[in-house]
């Protein structure tokens, strides 16, 4: 019953929900429409859309499914614009990597019974650099799809039926789906996602202050390097919006590790140490 | 002319050293002593070793170049055996992780005239588990095997010769050879080799006390988890060497990475971030 799918942003993230669909079976129309058109084209070129809308709200309302795949504060602005534009036929759904804002949004601005549905989703899947070029169908495959709170009442609609449809199609591109309320999510994705972030990204600046300017010393690392400091090329585009829109969370996860490493520095030569190797090697024995 | 190389130690560094020997064409003998049997054993199956030793001194008196493979104090220990019983025939040398203490040894101990010569080596390489059955004849491909201070008295002597050779073997493994000051080395290595890992044993704790009880919430953080924590296998055994020796140069490299997590957590909502992660992607843009 889903037939019309509208995915507004077409980069990375965009592009390989588009694949990933397609590869799943999926043989309704898939419409991209992406700010900056040559982005959309490439995911046209990839088979990942089958055409290019005009504007976003224009893709939106010919939808009835919209993904909306851009950063959180695009999301948010797009939210804006679509809520008095489309109705209870559409469902409307995002990739966003913080919760609470847009699901407070939705609450405002959707999920009434003239209004749109708004089911907010959070693939756990990415990659260091961003793009439609890097668009990649297996991207969701093993990974968590998160979703927030879709209001009790809504659950009759039409908009809450295309959500349940939405939830299938996530299943069938290869993720598990785990529901959780926003501020939960929130406070979790601080610690498993954006801390490792912001690790790899003091870790990669300084690394660049100490041995930036000697290559050859760049290779001695080898793997543990690499892989440490493998985030270190995120954009930072991305990751801004990350940091306004759950900022408390992650400064509370920063601050935890920074309590951390103090107290393995100041342990370097005590038992103390075996506990924490300990503690690391049970985490990483249980995954 | 080297014909005879003996192994003290064959877990996965020893072991692979035999296995990349071979893959390399060395056609002398290798022996492998182990302290627990069942190591060398292993080794012996796989073909890393063509016989076993009875105890090491014996072992290393009967090669020609000797290879520590042991964690730090052990390699020390061994340093103090070998010393008297070996000769300006044998070539000593090891795979430790930090190397003046090990230097101060050898000065002390070897690359005196009636004594065998001390030539110490680190591989940039490993896994975050060890043992033989881990052995790998590529371990070394691609990776960094770094050298420090052999004595310019010692260049014409026979230990020097095996010397000589013993570094083209590391080159014929695949590896690139780089000379450096033993407090030099120790310093590099604090910022890309212990860093890296302290930070992933600090990750990895902290994670266990937040998410440990909840296994599912786990595989949420997908893959920049799964590899900022990959090193939290690492075991204690060979790292409370390296802590132990290394101990001033790996506080200050921690010490600067709470700084700059502080200094990220503090400016999470200001422009200063965005240096932050410019310098982050330069770091990788370059490597």
């Amino acid at each position: 019953m889903m037939e019309r799918i509208a995915i507004l942003g077409t980069g990375l993230l965009g592009t390989s929900v588009g694949l990933a669909l397609r590869a799943a079976g999926f043989e309704g129309s898939i419409t991209g429409w992406n700010r900056s058109r040559r982005q959309a084209e490439t995911a046209l070129a990839l088979g990942a859309i089958d055409a290019i809308g005009d504007d976003a709200i224009a893709t939106a309302k010919a939808g009835q499914a919209v993904l909306l795949a851009v950063p959180i504060f695009a999301t948010l602005d797009l939210m804006e614009q679509l809520a008095p534009v489309l109705g209870p036929a559409h469902l409307v759904t995002d990739v966003g990597s913080t919760k609470s804002q847009i699901t407070d949004s939705a609450d405002r601005l959707f999920n009434a019974p003239d209004r749109a549905g708004f089911l907010p989703g959070h693939p756990m899947a990415g990659k260091e650099r961003g793009g439609a070029e890097l668009g990649d169908a297996n991207l969701f495959r093993g990974a968590v799809w998160l979703f927030t709170d879709f209001p009790a009442w809504h659950r009759s609609s039409e908009s809450a039926a295309l959500g349940r449809s939405w939830r299938q199609w996530v299943v069938a591109m290869g993720a598990r789906t785990l529901d959780l309320e926003p501020k939960r999510h929130d406070e979790l994705v601080a610690w498993v996602s954006h801390l490792p972030q912001f690790t790899a990204t003091a870790l990669s600046a300084l690394f660049e202050d100490q041995v930036g300017e000697a290559p050859e010393l760049k290779d001695v690392g080898g793997r543990a390097l690499r892989e440490m400091t493998r985030l270190g090329a995120s954009p930072f585009a991305m990751w801004r919006d990350i940091a306004h829109t759950n900022t408390d969370a992650i400064a509370a996860a920063l601050q935890a590790l920074e309590q951390r490493l103090a107290h393995i520095r100041e342990n370097l030569r005590t038992p103390e140490l075996r506990e924490e190797f300990d503690r690391a090697n049970r985490f990483r024995k249980e995954s």
